[in-house]
């Protein structure tokens, strides 16, 4: 078994920690946190600690905190030249001080607290500064889910940058759509099936060939009805996305 | 059982057919089509007509064609006082000429050819001019779809908005981080179990409440290195719906 600590104890900790206890390969034997008690739910007491001075030998350390910390945090720990990670899809796997066998386990997923996650289904972006330790974090990851890319720093800024567009921007879409709705007294309800039935095209055909709408088609008629419609709020955001639509045809 | 005709071979038109086809509570006697060739794997050749003499008596016409077609094929029509009905989600009900008894029967999903649709989950947009024959369509929608709604064309038309938003203009956000994958060698696989989450989300959660990432965090660090990353042709599409999503927190 490969033992982990985790430090830090926020959404995605969490769900690592929850994911973790499910697996016969991974040994989670501390998680630190300044917060103990926003895991005593998780974990028995005495593999919490919130005292840098306690944390223990382990294979590897995942350092999960806000971006900005993740530096302070390392330089806060009392070895060197042990494996430490880091879960950020922005940061490079350099922000992690030198003294350390340095690496990237970047779990793509949108997080919330809420909801039951689908591990299996979630993809791990890895990057390690040492080929050997690959294996190690491969391992890790593949306790939790068999969807597994080798990806550089560069890679991952990107990744990061398109996984913006294809979650946080297309779920303020379906939060226009629902306003939309409930000015119209429509329950949201009724866009739910297209919804589901959008992400799932885009499964089996690329984007590109799943586009469908007065955009791709050109019809100025049903496009100046909705700029007509939209208040101002929303007209802009309607047109750009029409041009760009449009735009990428061209290309 | 309810005898329909389907006047139109387009995309709707041809989903319609093989969904009424699996159906004991609709009888679709006759489809007229200029193209009766785009018919001929849907329907023994005695049911397809070209020719609008030909076209026979029935409870229900369903028009559906392009939108700018539905006034002309209704008009070549040689009866009166019959109901007939279009499937456009933009066009309101009194394009169809007075002489009928009028109605619409808009079902809102993304059609694509290639693809099979699961019919069962289609939610049809009812409006009938005389509430007497409001039973009628339920009947014949009730036969593909259980999910019903009655909608006035100033409904249907603001639905028909919010729909481009959640499905057309999402559908470009796919493309768009399809693009930013093939241009730095990821493969598009990883993005997709995100897409599917953030989609199924929202059938549970408001997508107000579902929002994540760096815009609402008001994350300016991950937003600046984003625009710094993008190419021109995204990075003012980036901007536009980050303050959208900060905007919208406002309110």
């Amino acid at each position: 078994m490969v033992s982990v600590v985790i430090l830090g104890s926020g959404n995605v900790a969490q769900h690592l920690i929850r994911a973790f206890g499910k697996s016969t390969l991974v040994n989670l034997v501390q998680v630190y946190s300044r917060n103990p008690l926003t895991l005593q739910n998780l974990l028995p007491s005495d593999k919490i600690i919130s005292d840098v001075g306690q944390i223990t030998q382990a294979d590897l350390y995942i350092v999960s905190v806000l971006d900005d910390a993740i530096a302070q945090v390392c330089e806060s720990l009392e070895f060197s030249g042990r494996l430490v990670v880091h879960t950020s899809g922005t940061k490079p796997i350099d922000v992690i001080p030198s003294r350390f066998k340095r690496g990237v386990f970047y779990p793509l997923q949108t997080f919330s607290k809420t909801r039951e996650i689908d591990y299996g289904a979630i993809p791990f972006c890895l990057e390690t500064e040492h080929p050997e330790d690959f294996r190690l974090l491969e391992t890790v990851a593949g306790a939790i889910s068999p969807h597994i890319y080798r990806m550089d720093s560069a890679q991952r800024k990107a990744l990061h940058a398109a996984a913006v567009f294809v979650s946080n921007f297309t779920n303020h879409l379906y939060a226009i759509g629902n306003k939309i709705c409930s000015e119209n007294n429509i329950p949201f309800d009724v866009l739910k099936p297209l919804i589901l039935e959008t992400a799932r095209k885009v499964m089996t055909l690329s984007p590109v060939e799943a586009q469908t709408g007065p955009a791709i088609r050109h019809d100025q008629g049903t496009i100046d009805a909705h700029l007509a419609f939209l208040g101002p709020e929303y007209r802009d955001l309607y047109e750009k996305l029409t041009h760009s639509i449009q735009n990428e045809q061209k290309l």
